[in-house]
């Protein structure tokens, strides 16, 4: 059996993915519009309360193209905390007008490739707000799940501890180049979502993020490894914004 | 042909995963919320019974994402009681606010990979007591079913039972490091449902499926033989939960 | 090329699953609840008096799980028997409750694997009657299409009629151990429908479906060549059961 | 890179699938079901006429199980016509009690593995006629898309011209040994729909759709390079057969 | 690991197909149906203002078969223009008739496969003008996402850039042989959406579509390498078909 690498757990994750039934929307009288948007204000006010006391973390987005049309991230201590917060959505005005899309069940997490050995990472401060992070305000955000694939020659988990750790330093490397331009939150999935790990990306300039997984593509360890689900992509929705997006 | 392993059989599993329709619960009466939230607790009530006089276990939890948003794993002697018990949440008030989302029957299985030749296990009070368990209390579940694969030189059934035993032995041996933490039902669904096994997961802290499950995809068994279906987890639902879950 | 297996063809087959709208059926009055049951005890009817005619043979059962809630499995002469048996279903007063779930159409099919060379099985009463075949009446039934698989060196078609003969000759023995416990009905759906045969079981003891095509998997002609589709199991609705299973 | 080969291409085909919502027939009122069995009648009309003076085909068959109820299956000259023609019937009140099921959108290829070097099939009468054939009037009907497998050593197109042709050749003379029995049309649909071709069988008794396509699968160029997708089989529609299929 | 090839990127594009409810369209009063079209009249025009001030581009098409009724492919600068766009629509009156049937998020992409190296195609107008390309008015458009194989030995990401080098050099000589017939527009997708390109074919003669993806089939790039998507075949739909199109 391949030595199984050691993973620190932060905050859990929720990607909460909405379509919007734009045909209700324009149907409703205008005062039940009001009630609908001043619903969603009032969660927005409470997720960004939760964020200021550190609590936990909320990003907004609205996604372009028809497989959602908001993306809701929480970031939160607990599933039970992941659940109401889901639920208190779902309870409420503004849900009437919105249908699940997408949902995606993770946990924030680093892992031990790229760490020194010896050193205790849950010590760091660094390590700790990594965990538990504030989610970056930047203009577009993607997100997709992904698997390493186990098929014939390509098995990812028969390879070795030190195979993996080359293939995943270099991988970082290509990550790095990147550093200031775009923000990657890994959340690991193995146990609690259909695929292995979900990857966020941040950044203000969209083109990032396919220059990004494009070179990383011919990293080995995308290359022969790399399975990957369905992509988001989506625009900021800042609490300005709102009124713009949900019209009277 | 390569020898069959010989497996044990207990009671047979539904794992009956609904969404609640939440814009009908808010919209219904305060009069009908009632009505519907007492015939859920009815149905608990029957099923708390059961367990007791030991003719069967129900476990309850709320799911957390979009794919459902309760799941009841019922556990009984016969495929007819669970016919029974699934009709009659079907033909309850609660039902009119549910829908369904994902099932799946099988049977709680042993395997004799893991016993000693030349005993007989059936005689064997602990092995009845996990041929036919009740289910426990943990504050979470996780859900998932799987295959042994069939392709090309990564064919489980094309082993021979010393190579399939030596392997199982290891699988076992990490989920032994878990013992305490993790409780493991496995349920075979061979003939009855579309993956060949359910496995469901109890624990209280929710880290432990994704160490659990992650560690033993580095084992041989997994990381070579392995397909895994969809994953669900989940928060415990009490009996005290219920009419916070359902506000009046 | 290789040499085609010769086969011979008896009674169509339809397997028709439906959901039942249990929500519409207790928020029908009670009259109307009794004019849909009594169309069903009609078409029971009708179908028993075409078996008692050796015009055709249905069984009925009741399906566990989400997938179904209902399967007819009707055997008769044409596919425009088929289609008309199918049609007095969607036109009658009970169909108003049912939703379709799935459909298999195929052809009950035996093969000259495992008849002695320089016979003509179609003179053979007992051949006869197994391509017209009355449906059992046991207590349980397991349906799954199949197809044998063309992968790399996996290509059961690319195999010589003399090794396909061996196989099959092996897998039969198999099946003849659960002789008395199992009776199975093999259909040929090749340009029919989307496997390339259907399989039904029919047992008392619904373990016995487990415990065969488990034992079967290890089989190399199914270790190697089996692709299995999704797989369905009832109880069987009896006459008497119907005004229990469609309660007032 | 391996020699393509040289195609021919006649008529447009669109073979479009509707289920019937025949809980709608039911209950609509029989002026309803007048008016919209009338509404067929007009539009069977127009095919014919349109058949009668060869500016195409059109072929009617009720489908056997609940993948469809109905296939319309339309010949002609451009892909506006094929546009206007499903539109037409969207538009006819008929089509209010109809869903969409399926739909496949190719042209009716002639390729030259089987034909002579030096000759310009384009002059041919006979070509001319297999381009633009008016449909058989048999009593069923089978449909499947398929593809040429690109996996590892099966890959279709990297086999040069003389491996094709040699395979193809074995492949025609399976069919011809069914000449009388089924007629072929083969469509191509390599840039117009998701399959590389659409398979079309006619014939009057519906086991030699499963005698041919099954012994076709013995041989090489299906059995290593066949892919197909789902298969529908269905009965003649007649202008007679309307008015029993659509009972007042 | 391999180089990853440099690519420009121009302006977004959105595939944005949609069905047309049309029992909701002939059901409408006329008014309705006025209202609606005159919807979609202000949106075209809306369209073809921006494309007249070289601030994007729209083509719109009508889809034959059953997958879409109507694509409107947009280019725009930005994601936020493109997001205002679909947003547009689907607040018009028209919307209230169609359903979201598929969508497709990327960017106009040329890659250094084919430049010379030590030029710098940014400066060059024609590449420009390849980057925010005005959509042709041809009477047919094709579209379809694509992949780059990674499977086993199959690896296109694994390959030495002189090893695509030649083959896409190989590939873009077909696509030349075409030129004049067919204009093609490739939109990259990798971070963007689930296939890593679209690609965007316009011609007058729908045959070419099939000539041109079936020949390239047979080159080795798209033989082993090419992963392919749905494909969408549609006729143009300019101003004045409209009227005609969308019937009082």
């Amino acid at each position: 059996m391949s030595e199984a690498v050691q993973t620190l757990e932060g905050w859990f994750a929720l990607h909460d993915f909405r379509r919007i039934d734009w045909r209700h929307w324009i149907q409703a009288s205008r005062e039940e519009r009001r009630n609908m948007r001043e619903a969603f204000h009032t969660l927005v006010a409470q997720w960004e309360n939760i964020e200021a006391e550190k609590r936990g973390s909320t990003a907004l987005y609205t996604v372009v193209g028809q497989k959602a049309d908001l993306v809701m991230i929480h970031l939160r201590p607990t599933l039970e905390d992941l659940e109401a917060t889901e639920r208190a959505f779902d309870l409420s005005a503004f849900a009437a007008v919105t249908q699940p899309a997408y949902s995606y069940v993770s946990v924030v997490e680093l892992s031990n490739y790229t760490t020194k050995p010896g050193t205790d990472p849950s010590d760091d401060p660094a390590v700790q707000s990594r965990l538990k992070p504030i989610l970056p305000k930047t203009a577009h955000v993607c997100f997709y799940p992904m698997n390493k694939r186990r098929e014939g020659v390509d098995n990812w988990y028969m390879l070795d501890m030190e195979q993996r750790r080359t293939m995943m330093r270099s991988h970082g490397e290509i990550g790095r180049r990147y550093a200031g331009k775009v923000t990657q939150i890994i959340t690991g999935s193995v146990g609690l979502d259909d695929w292995e790990w979900g990857v966020t990306l941040f950044a203000d300039d969209p083109i990032t993020f396919k220059k990004l997984v494009y070179e990383m593509r011919f990293d080995e360890v995308s290359a022969r490894f790399g399975e990957f689900g369905r992509f988001f992509v989506g625009n900021r929705l800042s609490r300005d914004r709102i009124d713009v997006w949900l019209p009277e």
